[in-house]
Parts: structure tokens; sequence; C-alpha cells
């Protein structure tokens, strides 16, 4: 029989939720489009729901992920702080480890 | 600011759940009690959910984890096979492996 294994991770800090698969996709979006209510557009979330996660994330942590900046040249915009950006890639790193911890370990599962 | 990692894991065959940490405590039980529905009433389950967990198993596997035997000097009773005795220790040394992980993959989580 061929065994595999399936996992869900997530981050927490101060035990609630930090960081999962969704808000870490909200994050990316968030930095490539400039924009929330575009990159909750793409994942097909409320804005309501995105602005909650972002919240969330920003309480959580000692240094906001998400910042809003108004006026300047471009009429302001959603930016992703160097500590969001941070905070991806923490996630990012740690999941590739666990799929190739996950990888080596399952050709050990035979019963 | 603390950082912790939450999982969740389960094995699959066929692209079907084989053994998570509920079923693998019901095997547990049942390999204690020789009962399932003593096992199931442990765990607060009913008898119907046990038995359907029990069915998914011995279906997915090549030989059967739990068999019923009839009759005998003891009037039968309900058995966890070598099998099944083999896919609890699979999942635990795997649960155990994880932990491991995890747990030295954590002191390097720093935001």
């Amino acid at each position: 029989m061929n065994l595999g294994i399936k996992s869900r991770f997530w981050i927490e800090s101060e035990n609630e939720k930090f960081l999962g698969s969704g808000r870490v996709e909200l994050l990316e979006k968030i930095d490539r489009l400039g924009s929330i209510s575009k990159a909750a557009a793409e994942m097909k979330m409320a804005y309501r729901k995105a602005w909650g996660l972002i919240k969330s994330m920003n309480e959580l942590s000692d240094k906001p992920l998400v910042i809003k900046q108004t006026g300047g040249k471009h009429g302001g915009g959603t930016v992703v702080t160097t500590e969001g950006k941070k905070a991806i890639i923490l996630y990012k790193e740690f999941e590739e480890d666990l799929n190739f911890f996950l990888e080596s370990r399952m050709s050990k599962l035979k019963l």
C-alpha cells in the first residue's frame, strides 16, 4: 500500500494564529499589488476579512507588517513593511524545511 | 515576540485518510479494552462512528487492523491485529520525529 503524509501548520504568537498560508498569500499579493482591496479580490476574499487578518498580524507583531501610506506623489497606497517581508520569508523558509523533512521521512513510511 | 508552531498531520492511503490522531487513539483503546463499544465510550464517540473509522482503516489496509473474533473460551471479542499494532507504532514514530523536527526548528524561528 502507498502511504502519504498530509499536514497543515501555522505560526502562532501569544497563542494566537499569526501566520498561515492564507495570511502569507495575502501579504504577498498586497506587496505585489499595493492594495488590500485588489489583493482581497484576487483571493476572492471580502475586504473586511482581509483587513481583519492584517489587523490581527499587525497587532501581534512588534512592528506592523502592513501600513497604509496617505498622500504623496502617487496618492498613497498600502505597503508591506520590511518586517512584513521578513515574515513572508520566515514562513516560506519554514514551509520549505518542513516539506523537505516530510519528503525524506515519507520514504521510510512502510506498513 | 515569542513565536510557536502548531501543526496537524495525518497519513493517507489512496488519497484517503488512513491514520490520524483520533483513529490511532481508537486503535490503542480497542487494543487495551478488547471492545469497540468500550473504546468508543471512553472517547465519547458513537459506536457507529467508531465502527465507520475501523471499517475505513480495514478497507484501506492490505490486511485488516482490527478483527472481531467470535466464540472461544471467553466468548470472543475484538482484537487489534499485528498489522494494527504496526500501524500504531508507525504513526507514533512519525509523530515523535515530527515533534523533534518542530522543536529543533522552532528555536530558529525569529522575526
